[in-house]
């Protein structure tokens, strides 16, 4: 009990740190930096993209896809969708890999029938294993583009792959260009293993993926259904698991910083109609953009993209170093994690994990930055 | 947070199961039962296997052992000489295993350079990664006994060997033994493996072992210390990762009935030396068996048989398939599971889970068995 009655005054300790920072604008002191930035992802254009392109003092400098959630080209379509949407159609839309490493549809299934169904498995899935509120899958082949609800993209991506490019952008600007990884992690493996030099070059590693031990928390129907990812998997975490070897390769490049948000924070946090309701009212475009959204979802990529934004949003940190299960078998892309002292040595990174979040104050720095024009 | 609060009315209500419980004498319905039970353990004769050696109506036919926390000798001559305290000596000890079907110690050597340090290594322990208040482990080889601080046993264990007793009992009394397993599960696979009826002929199997995502409850530095065994490795347990093999063979027999008490729960408990000095003032036997003691270890094996003696005391369980990761990897002797539905379908069975206990009704219900005379 004592753990979480710790946790309420850590909240109202940062809820302290927060009415300071929200005294003056959030991240005012950031402008001056013009910090760059390369978001990966495997989706359409989310809060976190959109709260990183609104933020002062940040420059997007590309955002790369690989497949995961969707199809790689399914994801480029609606990517490009939403930077027209918020009239940033000068942030290039750079095309990475359609396939993982080793890991595959077919070979998922067969896994599936090793070592039980899984909760979700991005573009390959075809149906819910069991009822849910859940936006349906849309399962279609690798090349087939679907119409989203907002319409399809004019505008085209870069012909440049993604991780050319990142590796490009890391030695245009050595030391300078965060990665902020929220999708499978194909794209910086194939960069690392293209150019030794990628990681050490980028400022810093900030990704969302990996589990740790995620409870749940909100009392939701959503935040139940959304439990079912970690209930009997608490180290299986989506974006890693859809190419655990590119994860493996990642979290073995000697970044010069890393910072890991799991899934554990998240569980404090939904997308809620009200939010959405808030951040619309107040900006024009992100009404446009959130429009045909649904509420409940865990605010994963926000918590990773607002952590970096505003790192006062953490409420508890720790170090560990990290890998990836690359075996095959009942654990295939689990997280790994160990306490200085217990890692085998094998290179794995010690990277900063966040533990748990402040909500609200993330909501806050969200909603400020959401309503800048 | 929800969850804290729906856990906290669980207790209230448990509590008025327990007072209810407690107006007439603990456990007095099953005076007249006469269950029998054998206890499968790894230790010293414990609060686990005194409660139920003092619990009314329950005849325990014997106590197996098997290597584990200690080598087997080591745990016979202790859990005799806890017999003779306890003046019952008619229970007969019954030697079982010394080494598990494949894992050993030099193989564990090797999994550690691999996969980072274990936590807790039993009876192949030398020494603890970091500084701890936790006893020290008395590294030695197989065949030494050391001496106890209460002293060698002159009694003896039993000629017959643990898994030919087990077969023999549940023939003797088909459908009405209880396996209570505490410790490593190689008796039980060699039973099951020597002969197939073993588990459809006992009555049930209840088992001490496994671990879904335990979090840390209590704030005393024991519960800290403690924590280190699941905080980067939510799914490892001693007992089944001791001989991750023979827990997998025992998952998949055919029992009528299977109780899961995983570590979780016993995060909630903590053997306190205000409850030793409790049970110790009522009994003189007790207060015998416990004063060489230390306080501080989670009531792991008392939550076991009081589960049994009193499911009052459970608060919270789910229904769950539930397997042990036999491949050698990172994941070696880690615990699976699945809600129905999501199984692989191999003949895995479908246990009872306790995810919770309400920690006072469990120290109400030993310490009203253990003042018995």
């Amino acid at each position: 009990m004592s753990l979480f009655s710790s946790r309420g005054s850590r909240y109202r300790f940062c809820g302290m740190l927060m009415a300071l920072a929200c005294s003056v604008p959030v991240c005012s002191g950031l402008a001056a930096e013009n910090r760059k930035v390369i978001i990966d992802d495997d989706d359409s254009l989310s809060l976190a993209e959109a709260t990183l392109l609104k933020a002062p003092g940040v420059d997007v400098l590309g955002i790369t896809v690989a497949s995961g959630n969707r199809w790689r080209d399914d994801e480029i379509n609606r990517m490009l969708r939403g930077l027209e949407i918020l009239h940033r159609t000068d942030v290039p839309v750079v095309p990475g890999a359609i396939y993982p490493l080793i890991n595959s549809e077919k070979l998922t299934e067969k896994w599936e029938s090793l070592y039980g169904r899984l909760i979700w498995k991005g573009a390959w899935m075809k149906q819910w294993v069991e009822p849910t509120n859940q936006p349906d899958p849309n399962y279609h082949a690798p090349d087939f583009v679907p119409t989203p609800a907002d319409g399809n993209a004019t505008t085209k991506p870069t012909k440049e792959i993604a991780a050319n490019f990142l590796i490009r952008m890391v030695h245009a600007y050595p030391g300078q260009v965060t990665i902020l990884a929220a999708g499978a992690m194909t794209n910086l493996a194939l960069a690392e293993r293209l150019d030794p030099e990628f990681a050490s070059l980028a400022k810093e590693l900030v990704y969302m993926g990996g589990s740790l031990n995620p409870h749940q928390q909100l009392s939701t129907v959503a935040a139940g259904q959304y439990a079912r990812e970690f209930v009997n998997s608490p180290r299986r975490e989506f974006n890693l698991r859809f190419d655990p070897e590119a994860a493996s390769i990642v979290m073995h490049a000697p970044w010069r910083k890393i910072t890991m948000v799991p899934s554990d924070p998240a569980t404090a946090t939904e997308l809620s109609a009200d939010f959405l309701h808030r951040i619309a009212s107040r900006n024009a475009d992100i009404s446009k953009l959130v429009a045909h959204w649904q509420p409940g979802s865990p605010m994963w990529d926000e918590i990773a993209a607002t952590v970096w934004l505003n790192p006062q949003i953490v409420t508890k940190s720790t170090q560990l170093y990290v890998d990836i299960n690359t075996q095959f078998g009942a654990g295939y892309g689990d997280t790994l994690s160990w306490s200085p002292g217990y890692q085998p040595d094998l290179d794995e990174q010690k990277e900063t994990v966040v533990e748990t979040i402040n909500p609200t104050a993330l909501l806050a720095t969200m909603e400020q930055i959401l309503a800048r024009p």
